[in-house]
């Protein structure tokens, strides 16, 4: 056995994460797409059963309220709010990612002073969150500037309205500084909105701790929600009573089923809601977060470093020199959970790592992503995969 | 066995929609809240064991592909087309009827002339639509002009730019003339935005015949999709090179993994797509919409409006005078599939109703309202139904 194979046996060995890994459905995959699509936690087939054939087939309208689906929206962002340091009240779950940038932009601009006309855009945002700025900003009077995350501070002056930024970058894996980027944008007078689809149950995100304004994510990447399960939306405990949504819908009224032709919003979270709740994928949603049970997010910060740094020494030594290079900063300041590298032909690698067993994904043109999962990945998968991408790349 | 006991076994006899009710799952409760939450389709829990097990569970991120998630939006559309009287490539299936309502407001003003800044909304509207719409003129600059539809032709004028019309009153039960409308939105030079949710699965709509510019529609009352499953948008044929989504989500883009900071809208019925679809509810409700094969809208509607005239009849012969006040219109032409009930006391009616068995809901404060869907509510329910709210007030 090689020396790496070795020491991956010793680290999973000595891995105290390493039994989550039994909460899902796996096979002999290596599966590092997680950070696109979480696996399946085992226990949310049966749970589903029950949601589908004695609350919605049995129990049927009743389940609004005796099945709490009602409540879902911000009992599940509860849920959540510890995984990424926010206080009961702050979060609530529906619609999707992009539906709650345009409402997190928006409520922004409103909530920033009135002769501050710029929005302020990261330049290596995901592009959803772009496209969204910018209907955002055209709608509300206001003028998108680009800046790459380095040259926010740079960027924000008196007019900044708010600023947008993506915590980690989908496409490097680089994990911005949001402590101090939010902290620049308070200093310019600003707002900061961030993005968390990338570090939402992959690293401790602290929103309470730093300040951060407004917040969406996704839940069905490191939260293993489901294909397409809601996201969520965080107002700070001081903006909550200002919050002001364009997507004012009858669930986030004070008292919905008065029917009122006039709105007036709910308190707290609720206020981000909009719709009527989408239940089935909700629910899946709720059951799926039972795998952070006694999990921290800490243990899970340690692990995923550890494992991006180890596939990153079994790249190195497996996989001959110049054929790839990692995009993903090697601070561990600077690191989300995932390892990107530039590779020559990477769709076509891709596609044979895939055919072996070992599934990442492609960011065209040339990017090789792979997420790191701390509660189903291990580090025989991380030199497994080192070891395939190196076979097929002919070392 | 009463009169009219024996004339509900007559025409449940004689019903060719009867076979139907064995697709879902019910017991012996009469369910008349199905113009809230649809039953459960029998088939729907097995379905989605699949989904959630071997797509997500085994397939993972190659369901996106393999199981065709990706394009189940418009899939599912081109399900729901023929229902409402549109050709595929019309509707796209979706985020819920609020977020809908606001891209359709929203684009329908920018599709009108730029000289009309009035919204005409129907004043007996779902209260979210009204919210939404007044969001969506708060943001485009438009002036919301507030009309009963019988009032509509009245309001509109060279100033007009849409009406937002429900096509069936939620609380009244009201038909509105939808062809008459549409029609007199466009002689006055507007667009017509329809809101379908009490109207798609009940009744033919005749979306492309009347020439509908934009519509909405739910899923989860008489399309049996499942607890808040997603909505619908509909854009006709000759708006949707024009169509421009206040949210442009990555998943409407021509080129969605190009991953481009530039946006650039995808053609046809995908440019009403946002984030990533939730494929969990969205996959429910596809499987649920077999129970219409095989089934017309023509026969639906002949059942709808026998099933409502005969419940009207046993409420007329069995509950006092005086007790209870249809406010659902006689006349067929203006009637959806409910009948709603004035009742002094409401609240507590319909809550010794439901303890007895037969479940509609309260519109507060004082209507009884009663859905009927001809898929699974036969004659004898609605003879039921009317004999036990006679006992509750005590006949």
């Amino acid at each position: 056995m090689s020396d790496l194979k070795e020491r991956a046996q010793a680290l999973d060995t000595a891995d105290a994460l390493a039994p989550c890994r039994e909460l899902f459905t796996l096979d002999d995959t290596v599966y590092l797409d997680g950070n696109s699509l979480g696996a399946l936690p085992r226990h949310v087939p049966d749970r589903m059963r029950d949601v589908l054939t004695r609350q919605w087939g049995e129990l049927r309208i009743r389940s609004w309220d005796e099945s709490g689906w009602w409540t879902a929206p911000e009992r599940i962002g509860d849920r959540i709010a510890p995984l990424v340091g926010a206080a009961p009240g702050r979060i609530v779950v529906g619609d999707s990612t992009s539906v709650n940038v345009f409402k997190a932009v928006v409520a922004a601009s409103r909530l920033a002073p009135g002769d501050r006309d710029e929005i302020v855009l990261d330049a290596t945002t995901f592009p959803s969150d772009g496209y969204i700025a910018e209907s955002a900003a055209r709608m509300t009077g206001h003028r998108l500037v680009v800046a790459d995350p380095s040259d926010v501070p740079a960027a924000l002056g008196p007019r900044t309205a708010l600023v947008l930024l993506n915590h980690v970058d989908y496409r490097t894996g680089r994990l911005q500084d949001l402590p101090g980027l939010t902290a620049a944008a308070h200093a310019a007078g600003a707002l900061a909105v961030w993005d968390l689809c990338h570090s939402a149950g992959a690293l401790p995100v602290g929103l309470d701790t730093h300040g951060v304004d407004l917040a969406v994510g996704c839940t069905y990447k490191y939260l293993n929600g489901g294909p397409g399960s809601p996201a969520f939306l965080y107002v700070a405990e001081r903006h909550q009573a200002a919050f002001d949504s364009p997507l004012p819908g009858w669930t986030s009224h004070a008292d919905p089923f008065a029917m009122d032709l006039g709105y007036t919003p709910a308190e707290g979270s609720v206020r981000g809601r909009v719709g009527t709740p989408d239940i089935l994928s909700m629910l899946a949603l709720e059951a799926s977060l039972d795998v952070w049970d006694g999990v921290t997010m800490e243990a899970v910060r340690a692990k995923s470093l550890a494992l991006t740094d180890f596939f990153l020494e079994c790249v190195e030594a497996y996989v001959p020199e110049g054929r790839v290079t990692s995009v993903t900063p090697a601070a561990h300041a600077e690191r989300g959970s995932q390892v990107s590298l530039r590779c020559e032909g990477a769709a076509e690698v891709m596609g044979a790592l895939i055919a072996r067993g070992v599934v990442g994904d492609l960011r065209r043109p040339d990017i090789l992503r792979f997420g790191f999962t701390p509660l189903y990945v291990g580090f025989a998968d991380a030199e497994r995969a080192a070891r395939v991408l190196a076979e097929v790349l002919g070392a």
